[in-house]
C-alpha cells in the first residue's frame, strides 16, 4: 500500500524534526532568561529586549515544531526525545549563564544522548493511524472508551478533592493531574494533524469531518490550559528542576501508555524492540533526573588520593 | 555449517553462565568482609569463619565460570556484563553490610540492569573464532602482531618509565597498566578454552598444539601476576571504589578493543548493532560510576518544598 509506504518514510523525518524542535525548545527558558538579565543590567524592561524576544518566538517554534513530530512519528517516540531539550538547555545555560554543569550533569547529557539513540533504533518504524479514516475507526474501539473514563475518573478525584488538601504538600499531585492530562494533550495534537487537511479542503464539507475536528480541538484546548494551570500551581509550591523531573519521567509514560491504547503503536513492535523502548526510556529518565538534580550540591567527583589505609 | 549452528547456540548459554557468575563474583567481597566482622565479634580469626570461607570459595566458583562464559560468548559482551556484579555487590552490601544504599547508587544499580540487556540485545550472535584451526589462521595475521606489538610497547613505556614516577598520584597509570594487560588476559583464556581439549585429547599428540597451549598458558600467567600486582599497588594509593569504577570502564573498553582485533567479534554486526553495543556500554559505564560513587557523599535527592518564590 502507498499510504504504509509514505508513512515508513514520514517516521525519520518525524525523529528529525523532533530532535530539532526539542534543541528549539531547550533554548527558550535559557535565552530568556538572558534577555531579563540583559534588560535589569541596563535598567529597562525586557520587553525591549531582542534576547528575550528569541526566547520566546523560539518556544512558539518549538511548539509548531513538536506539532509537526507528532504528526509524522508515533508519540511514543517524539515524546522521550524531549529529553534532548533538557539536555540542550543545560549545555547552553552553562555556556550562556555559566551556570556551573556538575560531574552528575555531565553524566545526565551523556545519558539523554545515548538513551535516545537506543529509543530510535528501537521505535515503531510505522504509525498505525495515518489518515483520518483509520482514526474515526479507532475512536470507535470500547477499550478506548473506558480508558479515557478511566483518566478523566482519576483526574476529577485528583482536580477535586486530593489537590485542594495535598497540592502544595506532595509534589506528585500536580504531577500526576498534568502527566495524565498528555492522555489528551499528545492525542488530539496528532488527531487534529489527520484531520484538519480534509477539514479544510474545501469541495465537500463534510459535517462529520468538521465536529471531529472542532471536538479535538476543544479537547486540546481545554486540557493545555488545565495543563498549564497546574504546571504554574506546581511552580508555586517546588523547585522548578525537581518538578521538571519527575514531571518529564511522568508525562512520558502517560503519552506512551496513551498512545499504545488509541494509537496502537506498539503494535507492530516485537518483543526485543518493546524491550529496547523500555531500556531507552529508562536511561533517558535517569539522565533527565541527573541533569535537573540541583545543581548547588557539593559534591563534584574527582580520584583524589585517600589518605590513610583505605 | 555444524560448527555456526552449534556456535549460534552456544552464545545464550555463554550469557547465562556471564550473568550467574557475575553475581558470584559481587558477592565475593561482601561475604569475606562479613565473615571479618563476625570473626572480629567472636575474637577469632576468620579463616575458621564459614561465611569467610563462602566468600572465598564464590570468588573461585565466579572465575570458573567467567572462564567458560569466555568461552561461549564474545568477549564483546562478558566483560561490561561484569557490570552486574558491581550491581549485586552494592545491593547485597546494603542487605547483609547494611551499608546505605543512596538515591545515586539506586540509579546506577537501574543503568547497570538497564545496559546489560542492551548490550544482550545487540551483542554478536555468532563467535568468529570458535575451534583451534580458525585461531591458529588469526593468530598468523600481520595486524594483530602490529597490535600486540604496540600494546607491549605502550605497557613497557608506563611500567617502567611513568608508573615510578606518577604511579601513586595519577589514577590513570595504573588504571592504563591493568587494563592494557586485559589484552592478553581475556583473549588468552579464551584461546586456552579452544585449544585445551585437542591438547588433553590424547591419541594424535601434535606439538603444535601443545606449543600453543603452553604459550597461551604463560601468557594468561603472565598478565594475571602483572595485573594482580598493579591492582594491589592502586589500592595501596586511592580508594578502591574509584579504582573499581575508573578500573571497569578502562578495562571494557581494553578488552572489546582487543578482541575486536583478536577474534574479529564486531564483523557480523551491523551498524545499528554496534551503535546499540556502544550505547550499551556507555549506560553500564555510567552506572558502575554511581554505584561506586562515595557513599558518604551528603547528597540525597528527595523532592522537598521550596521556602521563598523559587
Amino acid at each position: 500500500m502507498t499510504s504504509e509506504l509514505a508513512e515508513t518514510s514520514s517516521v525519520p523525518v518525524g525523529v528529525g524534526i523532533a530532535v530539532v524542535s526539542s534543541f528549539i525548545n531547550g533554548s527558550t527558558f535559557v535565552l530568556q532568561k538572558k534577555g531579563i538579565l540583559r534588560a535589569r543590567k541596563r535598567g529597562g524592561s525586557y520587553l525591549t529586549d531582542c534576547v528575550w524576544w528569541s526566547g520566546t518566538v523560539s518556544m512558539i517554534v518549538g511548539q509548531i515544531g513538536n506539532f509537526l513530530a507528532y504528526n509524522a512519528a508515533p508519540a511514543a517516540l517524539v515524546t522521550p526525545l524531549g529529553a534532548l531539550g533538557v539536555l540542550f538547555g543545560a549545555l547552553l545555560a552553562s555556556w550562556v549563564l555559566q551556570e556551573r554543569l556538575t560531574t552528575l550533569g555531565k553524566l545526565g547529557c551523556v545519558l539523554c544522548c545515548v538513551g535516545s539513540v537506543v529509543l530510535i533504533i528501537h521505535a515503531p518504524k510505522l504509525d498505525n493511524v495515518s489518515s483520518r479514516a483509520e482514526l474515526e475507526t479507532r475512536l470507535r474501539d470500547p477499550l478506548l472508551f473506558a480508558y479515557i473514563f478511566m483518566v478523566l475518573l482519576i483526574l476529577a478525584v485528583l482536580i477535586t478533592w486530593v489537590a485542594p488538601l495535598h497540592g502544595s504538600s506532595n509534589i506528585m499531585v500536580y504531577v500526576s493531574i498534568c502527566s495524565l492530562l498528555g492522555t489528551f494533550t499528545v492525542p488530539s495534537s496528532k488527531g487534529l494533524g489527520l484531520v484538519a487537511p480534509e477539514a479544510f479542503a474545501g469541495g465537500s464539507p463534510n459535517s462529520g469531518t468538521h465536529a471531529l475536528f472542532l471536538g479535538l480541538l476543544g479537547t486540546l484546548a481545554v486540557s493545555v490550559l488545565l495543563q498549564f494551570t497546574f504546571i504554574n500551581k506546581a511552580l508555586e509550591s517546588f523547585s522548578p528542576s525537581m518538578f521538571e523531573a519527575i514531571y518529564y519521567v511522568a508525562f512520558t509514560t502517560s503519552v506512551i501508555l496513551a498512545s499504545a491504547v488509541i494509537f496502537k503503536e506498539w503494535t507492530a513492535l516485537g518483543a526485543v524492540d518493546c524491550l529496547g523502548m523500555l531500556c531507552g526510556l529508562a536511561v533517558v529518565s535517569v539522565g533527565v533526573f541527573l541533569l535537573r538534580m540541583p545543581q548547588e550540591t557539593p559534591f563534584d567527583w574527582k580520584p583524589t588520593k585517600v589518605p590513610e589505609n583505605v
